[in-house]
Formats: structure tokens, C-alpha cells, sequence
């Protein structure tokens, strides 16, 4: 293991050659930084042809987006590979392949994905995979449940959940998620148009009382090994296929989240789809969204389901009917975190492309107004609203 | 540190004159082996009249009262000592002080308690002890309070809670309180006159799927820093004094599985006082020890409240009204946990001396039967059971 340095193109292209896992690593002669996220150098590494064969990704110690006066734990690159590569085991077909990761340099080597696309731009075009819901379903599924209790052996869990522990990427979650929007704070962002809506926030009893236990839920409750940022822009597409990457903020938390999460980024998608598309492209592609909410919940909890039936390990845990109790609990807390995804993507520091590149003002105020209301409904509701034919009738009622 | 091995009364006598922090350690001369618990080694440490001035405490590698056939790690040694040097932070007064101890040969010295008694045992005589439930009530809010999400910061909880992974220990809780009682299984004890008593709990459907949700809490909610057994076999007292000791099962888990504990113990007491003491007496024992729970229950409650308003760290949890809502979570599950406590003490493995030493057969297996239908009701009625008084009705109703 070396020192931790940062990549050059040329250091990338000489580690890929190393453990691209290529026969002739000969083959690959340039790199090209191509990292639009917010925190980590990536590297395409191409062959003389031009085509691109594996992916060299190395986390900076240091917030990207914002600079090196936010400094930000190396480790995470430990953990995004193991997560991934955790994940990779229980669904193959929807997790990038890690070929090789260097905790020391901060850096992995996976599977080039330029045969797909990243699903947030795709479904901001309109262009539907009407395949991509369901399978991330199964993914959630798959991941979720055999790192759950219900599978693990006690001690194993235990073990994972102490390896897992990720304490400078989850406060950042915390203070995005559960904070910031609701408190003056010169992190968030948000028109000044939008003054009234998100001090209403503020002033809003019942919203707090509910952010806070779901914090609490996101502190405590080590449900499963979750991905931890499972939205569209962390999802590459293509014709039958879905593959899930960037997870620097796996930890053991709880189901609901990632589910949640997944949820939410399809709901801020509907939300701007009448900013980015033409009336009736627009409404089809709502229609869709909403068919693909369904269809993500009703793929996760049949998979989860019958995984638990069939593969349960713990004795009191595989009673029939259990898996179904724990489920219903899952929902709740994914119709609550889903709400609060909502809210800090519309007032808080991160923002999505489906209602941030609305060229319109009123536009963008308006569908960023739909999701805070949207979000907030969800939150404060999240335990009346009991299965996913109730949440379309509520986002309907607030469209 | 040295290399572990058995300590002899003569090796504890040495290891107190060099960590019992007296100002004269040739004052102590001599060792009892006194440990009547199913773990451990526990030498009292004489002076020269007759005084025990000093506790040594030393695991053994495996279930004592088992065998060797029953391997038990020795980091529970380690485990317990900073469970209880944490504790004693927050509730010195209620704690019992760990002068030394060393993880590798599993040993601690300890205060010594001679001039307190266990609290079973002076339940059991109908010795009352008019602060204890206060005092207890008071040591479970200090201690839960002060390593839960509400105080500590975020990392320093996430390491506080890597730190104090007790797989062993916590699989011991796993199975005797969730599963044996709930199947056969070669490690159960009960009577042959209660067979079918013990069979309706494994055919019965509601209890056992609240069972599996109970299970899955203390797999997963990792709340604050448990004592993990907080029994009255496990709590000193005298006049106006009350110590918690043992604390081999201290992890991070939900507040209710402690509160649950102490409350059940008060109530197999409960159930065993009519074979242990005459009419009037028992009478007089039940009432205290219903005005006992109430008592500790209400202490518990009004004193974490008080922290949480006057110490809460955690931006949102600190919100006001959040944690009367999260005490109604922790009473929920604290009835639950409750009642598997006083099933898993009359059908599991490990028995109260509260209800054991009846020397009746039919009363005995009255109160063992008594136990039994109260757990029952108490934890498939948890969510129902809305107060301490509604949990106090509940009880007069099974009596």
C-alpha cells in the first residue's frame, strides 16, 4: 500500500494497467477526469480506440464542491468499495463491479458503466426504462435483506455493523437531511421567493417533532447495511439493465432510508417534469413516475418477502408473518425519509437537476413550492399513509 | 498486562494491595471466593479484622454455572468495567466504582459493598427499601440519557457504540429471552406440570410474532448504553443506597430493555410474594411493589425529560415535545421487554429466587404460571398499554 497522493491522469492510467483486470493491460493509454459529483476525482481510462474500459475513482480529502475548508475523511473510500462490493454479492446485476480498492490511496478500480447512462438525466429527457424500477426494487431487496437481521448470523451483523460505522459521511446526512432546512443556516439554498414557504418550516410544530424522530431512526435503528444516497444520480441505466454506484455513505441504518430515498428522487422528478417537458410529455412522464413508485415498492417488499420466507436465519425473526409486520414499519419510515429527501433537495445545500436547471423562475419556484409542500405532507403524515396506492392518492392531492 | 490466569485467593489479595487504592495495602491480608452468579470469580478482600475493604472480580472463560463445555469470551470483562466506569459518570451515586481493572486478565477491582444487600434477596423477606425504586428510576435516566443520541455527539456515540459490541454477551439475551422460552429446547427449566402452559406460547401466533419484534429491537436499535441486566440480582441496597454491579451485558441498545428488566423483576417479585410470605404481608409486598414501578417508572420519565430539555446537544432531537414522544416509544417497549423478561425467568434457563425457593409445589407453579400469563399479556398488549397506571391494571387483572 502507498502513500495517499493525489491522482494524476497519468496515475490513473498506470493503476488501471495495474488492476483493471485486463488481459493486455497494454491496452489502456489515457485517462480523462470526468467527476461532476461533489466529492471525488473520476478517471475514464481509455484504449487507443477511444473507448473507455474501466473507472479509477479517488475520494479527496476534502468536500469537492465546496473546498478544502471542508475537509472530509479518506476511510470513505473503504467504505464506498466495501459497501459495493457487499452489495455486488447479493445483486450482482445491479451493483458496479469494484475490480480493486487501495484504502490507503482512497482509490478503486471498478467497471466501466459508458455503455449506460445516469438515470436522473434520462428520466429529466423523458426517456423512459420502463425495466429500471423494478429492478431497483430488487436491488433494495437483495441488499437490505441479506444484511438484515433476518439473515445475518448475530455475531456476523454485529461484526458489519462495527466495520460499517461511518461517522463523517452519515453527519453529513444528518446535518442535510434532519437539519439544515429547518433552521436558518448558510448552508441552504433557496430563492428568496421562496422566503414564507421555508420559514414556515421553521415555525412547524408537528414537522419538527417528525424530523426529529426520523433522525433518530437514521441515529439508532441498524437495520440492514444501506447504500445511503440511493438516488437517481447514483443509478446508471440502459436497456434492460440498472446498476447502482457511489456509495460512500453505506452504513448499517435503517431500511426505510435508502427506500425512502429512491422514492424521493422519483417524486422531485414528477415535481419539475412540467418545467422540463411539454404538457403532455410532461403528464405521461408523471404517470409513469408514479407507476414506477409502485412498482419500485411492490418488486422490494414481494423480493423481501420471499427472501425472508426462504432464507431466514433467525429463528424468532423467519416466524410467518413477521417479515410482513417489519414491513409495514419499513414503509412508514421510507414515506418519512422520502419527505424529508424532498425538502432538502428543494431548500438545503444539494439540489437536483430535474427542478434546478428549469430555466422559468416562476417554473422552478413553483415545482421547488410543490416538492417543500409535497415533502412536508409526507413527513408529518408518514404513519397514516399505509401502502403505496395511499401515497400516489397523497401526491395526487398535492399536485 | 499479563497473560490471563485463574486467579487463587492469594493472587486477588496481591492484585487489591497493588490497585485497591488504599493508602496502606498491606492492610489487606486475606480473600473469600464469594461469586454465587453464573459468570465469574469474585474474591472479597479482608483487613485484618474480619473487614472486606475491597472487591476483585475476575471472568472465566466460560459459563460458570454450565461448565466448561460453555466457552464465554473474557472481553466481557472489559466490557463490563467500561460500562461501568461510564455509568458512574453519569450516576456515581448509583453506580458501583471500578477502582482497576485489567482486559487481559479479565479482572477489575472494585468498591466494596458489604455493608449493602442485594435487593432480591431483601424483596424476597419483604425488607423494604422505600427509595429504591426512585434511586433505580434515577440511574436508569442519568446513565441512558447521557450516552444516547440526544447527548452525545454524533461520532462520539457511533464510537461510543463500536466500542461496546458485545456479540457474546448479547447473544446469551438473544437466545434465552427471545427464543428457548418460545421452543423446545434442551436449555429450558420449567416443571412437567406447566407442559402446556409452555406449549400455548409456541403455538401461539400474535405472541410470537411481538416476540420476533422484540427480538429485532434489541438487534437493531442501538439507543443508548445499556447495563443489558439490570435485575435485582444485580442491584445493591441499604438505607437510602442503591448500586447497580454486573454489567457483562452492557451494548448499545433500546432504552426500553433496561427500563423492561428492572420493572419485570419488581413484578416477579410480585408474582412470587404470596409463597414467600403470609397473606397479609404478601398483600402489603404487591402493593409496594406496584407503587415501586410507578415510581420508577415516573422518576425514569420525568428526570430524562428534565436532561433532555436542560442538556439535549442534538440540534433536532432537542426540539421541544420530541422526547415525551420518544418516552412513549421507550415505555411501549419496556412493557414488551417486561413481559419477555418474566417469561424467559419461569420457562428459560435462568430462574428468580423471587418464585424458585417457594418450597410449595403448587404454589410455586401457581406464581411460575402467574408469571407466564402476565408476560404473555404484557407483550402482546405493549402497544395497547398506554401508561405505568394502565400497565398497574393490567397486573391487578392477572392476579
Amino acid at each position: 500500500m502507498s502513500q495517499y497522493h493525489t491522482f494524476t491522469a497519468h496515475d490513473a492510467v498506470a493503476y488501471a494497467q495495474q488492476f483493471g483486470g485486463l488481459a493486455d493491460p497494454s491496452e489502456l493509454i489515457s485517462a480523462q477526469e470526468v467527476g461532476d459529483g461533489n466529492l471525488n476525482l473520476v478517471f475514464k481510462i481509455f484504449d487507443a480506440h477511444g473507448v473507455s474500459r474501466v473507472i479509477v475513482k479517488q475520494a479527496l480529502p476534502y468536500v469537492r464542491c465546496v473546498g478544502e475548508s471542508w475537509p472530509l475523511t479518506l476511510d470513505r473510500a473503504r467504505l464506498e468499495a466495501q459497501t459495493l462490493v457487499e452489495h455486488y454479492q447479493h445483486a450482482p446485476e445491479h451493483t458496479v463491479k469494484i475490480h480493486h480498492f487501495d484504502p490507503k490511496l482512497a482509490v478503486m478500480v471498478m467497471e466501466d458503466l459508458s455503455d449506460h447512462r445516469i438515470w436522473r438525466g434520462e428520466l429529466i429527457q423523458g426517456v423512459y426504462y420502463p425495466q429500471a424500477a423494478q429492478q431497483l426494487g430488487h436491488y433494495l431487496a437483495q441488499t437490505l435483506f441479506h444484511t438484515s437481521d433476518f439473515y445475518l448470523h448475530p455475531q456476523q451483523k454485529k461484526a458489519q455493523v462495527a466495520n460499517f460505522i461511518n461517522p463523517e459521511m452519515c453527519e453529513i446526512t444528518e446535518d442535510l437531511f434532519f437539519n439544515d432546512p429547518y433552521q436558518v443556516h448558510e448552508r441552504n439554498n433557496y430563492p428568496a421567493e421562496l422566503d414564507a414557504d421555508v420559514a414556515a418550516l421553521r415555525d412547524d410544530v408537528q414537522l419538527k417533532l417528525a424530523v426529529a424522530s426520523l433522525k433518530h431512526r437514521f441515529f439508532s435503528q441498524a437495520e440492514a447495511l444501506l447504500h445511503g444516497d440511493i438516488h437517481s444520480g447514483s443509478i446508471f441505466v440502459a436497456d434492460g439493465s440498472l446498476k447502482a454506484i457511489d456509495a460512500e455513505f453505506g452504513y448499517f441504518g435503517p431500511i426505510g432510508f435508502d427506500v425512502g430515498t429512491a422514492i424521493g428522487n422519483l417524486l422531485l422528478n414528477y415535481c419539475g417534469l412540467p418545467g422540463q417537458l411539454g404538457i403532455r410529455d410532461a403528464a405521461a412522464g408523471r404517470e409513469q413516475r408514479l407507476a414506477d413508485i409502485q412498482e419500485l415498492w411492490n418488486t422490494f417488499a414481494e423480493r423481501f418477502q420471499a427472501l425472508a420466507t426462504e432464507k431466514s436465519c433467525d429463528a424468532a425473526l423467519a416466524f410467518p408473518g413477521y417479515a410482513s409486520e417489519f414491513l409495514k414499519k419499513v414503509w412508514h419510515d421510507a414515506v418519512g425519509f422520502c419527505g424529508t429527501e424532498l425538502i432538502r433537495r428543494s431548500v438545503g445545500l444539494s439540489h437536483v437537476a430535474d427542478i434546478d436547471t428549469i430555466k422559468d423562475d416562476a417554473m422552478r419556484h413553483a415545482c421547488l413550492r410543490h416538492a417543500i409542500a409535497l415533502g412536508r405532507a409526507l413527513i408529518v403524515l408518514a404513519d397514516k399513509i399505509d401502502g403505496v396506492d395511499a401515497l400516489i392518492a397523497r401526491v395526487r392531492q398535492y399536485s
